[in-house]
């Protein structure tokens, strides 16, 4: 980046929160995705918003691409930046600036953390319920931008549910505020709504107004071991036939289920196809009443084994069998490339014979786990990014893989985000008249296409 | 309309599916908002995408304005018709097309009538929460472009909240399918939430995939009558802070009760000053722990008296006390203009109590009842039309019950839209900046302007 430019955005938001040695840069040219990484011509810590109205105003007018930035967790690519770009890394906007019981609500900087939000909340007897996977880390603006999930989904939803008003800095470094702490609101078009999961394409959020809800009073764990993937499918849709949501209903397979135990040492059953990790929560009893039922369903449906956790201790030991999957899977190859193809729930076990199929086809070692009660499953490829022929095959797997779930009702991603490394098959689930919108709204947002450039589409339509 | 133009339409949508003698249009001219009326040049009834598709082709060619039209029970004019336009009347395309239960969803098309769907879904024991006043004629494609709200909102949402995917026809006749039955799902722009709430303005709405959720199992109703606003205000809060989320938690203020025991003979108490209509559903054992520890704050914040319906039927009667209250109101002169200014909750006693001074300040008539839970108030000024003088108070009243909204952190709308009856007011909620991203969303969109033309916001600056 010219030192002309340089000079500004230190002048801007102060020399030392401008970082531009090579080595520094470095530390800012990749996120939580393999092998995907640039190198940025600077890296800027803003303090305020008018701090990225300034630097969003200058680098409209000189075209200099900027990138938003949070904890850099990201599992798309989405804050990957374009050679020379100006990172703007949010990490010092992280102030929760109020908890308003009354309302429900919190007013949060957008470099607040995820997990420390909810904490406030819980002072009050509050909760925020989103939980992605890197909520002891990962940004609220950054789970705003990706409308980030986690594994409270079929209960709770996911950041978007959350999201009651923004505040944002545009392109041309215009402030735009939206949204209320009212229930409801429907003056003008839901600017918010169209800012959350838009991957920092349309603006740089810098402030958020998020729901809180009631802190559930009481919590029960279940684990439950099968047989078959089918018969933990089953138990799945029997239990949401009988008309029970629980906040969790997570699932790991045969190959998650040895790597974690490898690691983590929790005493699962090395011989089950599939574990099923079940929560309820909220009143007391309805907690029992529905951990109760649904551990009649699982054994109904062929569960070799059920543990129903009898304190919080044993509930977390139990969770950490789930929390810990991608860690474990992790030490098993050099290099994990996860992803997160979605299907309606009903669609979930043909997707997951789908998964380990098209892995034995190519000769590929995957480990699959996710959210099995809203349909977002991560299959997880073990492999070497050092060997090119088995990544070809790899990246010709999850192509089979996210067309089949597309085939199935589904979608190539349920809550990473589409950022660099979908970007490709976005044209799986957004038809020509879809991206011509895509490409209207980006427009009509950023006529100059400096945010986040080459992000979840091309701006051409070539 | 020329007769080249109404040809086209005849042809396209079927000889007896256009009405275009003056008096067939004179009932397409108006909806559910007083005052409001224009004759369109003439009326089509489509059956089907493809004829929205080539009418929408056609008017946008031609520079016809459209005018998108569910059952006409709008409360903002925003289906109120300029003059000369195609107005597209949905009610033939009124399908429940599919109750997919294992996944939660259910596909319609736009005309689908709202209640409808809650029955279809009640046979699966599944429950569509929204419930919009007019909910047994409106469409569900009116409540969509509206993001229509309703006596749940505190607890199940808005329209919003279920709508997950749709299908919409663009200003120029493409045709934009967006949205899957995942309840994750991040691929590329939110588009079906930019739709929800846009308010006709964007495109029509043709089909709506939309969630469900299991039915509640029990419910409860209770009644609390208060001598004071306060009383009634302080004992929502202390619900809340008591970390319970009812269903419906509805006040009457005095006015409104004593109207609605005229028409209704219930047995209201005609001497309170504010009447709140409570109800929790969910867990027969949390229903009943909810109702009696709502009926302790209301006794511990000083109501006069609680009534606990005994059975399905009480609680009906003692809901109708809510139901009746705009119909009884209208009873009471010849014209009723209803609003839904909107504050967060904590500042409803102070809205309240400002709404009646300002009533008495400009010597009008008001009653105002409404969802003390998501603090969307409806101030209902009893006037009449033919009294220019009186309606130039009324709007006086209203100019400052919404500046005062908006300064208590509220809305000038809460469910009932901006459309032509509060598009003067949108700037105060709705900044310069995010005027001109209304503006350039509309041309995005739409760029010569033939949807809903004048609806929500002024397109130029000026």
């Amino acid at each position: 980046m010219n030192s002309t430019h340089v000079e500004f955005f230190r002048k801007t938001l102060g020399t030392d929160r401008v970082l531009t040695r090579k080595e520094d840069l470095l530390a800012y040219g990749f996120d939580g995705t393999p092998m995907l990484a640039e190198t940025p011509g600077c890296v800027g810590f803003p303090e305020s918003t008018e701090q990225v109205a300034a630097a969003l105003r200058y680098a409209n007018r000189e075209r200099i691409p900027v990138v938003t930035r949070g904890s850099g967790t990201g599992l798309s690519g989405g804050s990957v930046p374009v050679a020379g770009a100006l990172v703007l890394c949010m990490v010092r906007m992280d102030r929760i600036l109020e908890v308003d019981a009354p309302n429900l609500v919190a007013r949060v900087q957008a470099g607040a953390i995820t997990a420390k939000l909810d904490e406030a909340a819980q002072v009050h007897g509050l909760f925020y319920p989103p939980d992605p996977g890197t909520r002891i880390i990962s940004t609220l603006g950054g789970n705003a931008a990706e409308n980030s999930g986690g594994l409270r989904g079929l209960k709770y939803g996911v950041t978007r549910d959350y999201v009651m008003g923004l505040e944002a800095v545009l392109a041309d470094g215009e402030v735009l505020r939206t949204g209320t702490a009212c229930v409801k609101d429907v003056a003008g078009y839901p600017l918010k709504d169209l800012f959350v999961g838009s991957e920092g394409t349309l603006g740089v959020i810098t402030e958020l107004l998020l729901k809180l809800v009631p802190r559930p009073a009481a919590r029960k764990t279940l684990l439950a071991s099968f047989a078959t993937m089918d018969a933990a499918a089953r138990t799945v849709s029997t239990i949401i036939a009988r008309r029970i949501i629980p906040c969790t209903l997570e699932f790991l397979d045969r190959t998650t289920i040895r790597c974690v135990e490898d690691y983590a040492k929790i005493g699962l059953p090395l011989d089950a196809e599939a574990i099923l990790l079940i929560e309820t929560d909220g009143h007391a009893a309805v907690v029992a009443e529905e951990a109760a039922a649904m551990e009649v369903v699982a054994r109904e449906q062929g569960a070799t084994a059920v543990t129903v956790a009898k304190d919080e201790g044993e509930a977390a030991r139990l969770a950490s069998a789930r929390r810990a999957a991608l860690s474990a899977l992790a030490r098993a190859s050099p290099t994990t490339i996860l992803e997160d193809a979605t299907v309606p729930r009903s669609r979930l076990a043909e997707m997951v014979a789908f998964i380990q199929e098209t892995a034995r086809k190519h000769a590929l070692r995957v480990g699959t786990f996710g959210h099995m009660g809203d349909g977002n499953l991560h299959p997880t490829f073990l492999t070497n990014e050092r060997d090119p022929e088995e990544i070809a095959r790899v990246e010709k797997a999850f192509a089979e893989i996210f067309e089949k779930a597309v085939a199935l009702g589904g979608t190539i991603t349920g809550e990473h985000g589409v950022g660099l490394a979908k970007r490709k098959f976005l044209p799986l689930v957004v038809s020509p008249v879809g991206l011509e919108v895509h490409r209207r709204l980006k427009r009509a947002f950023d006529p100059n296409g400096i945010l986040n450039p080459g992000k979840m589409f091309a701006l051409s339509s070539r």
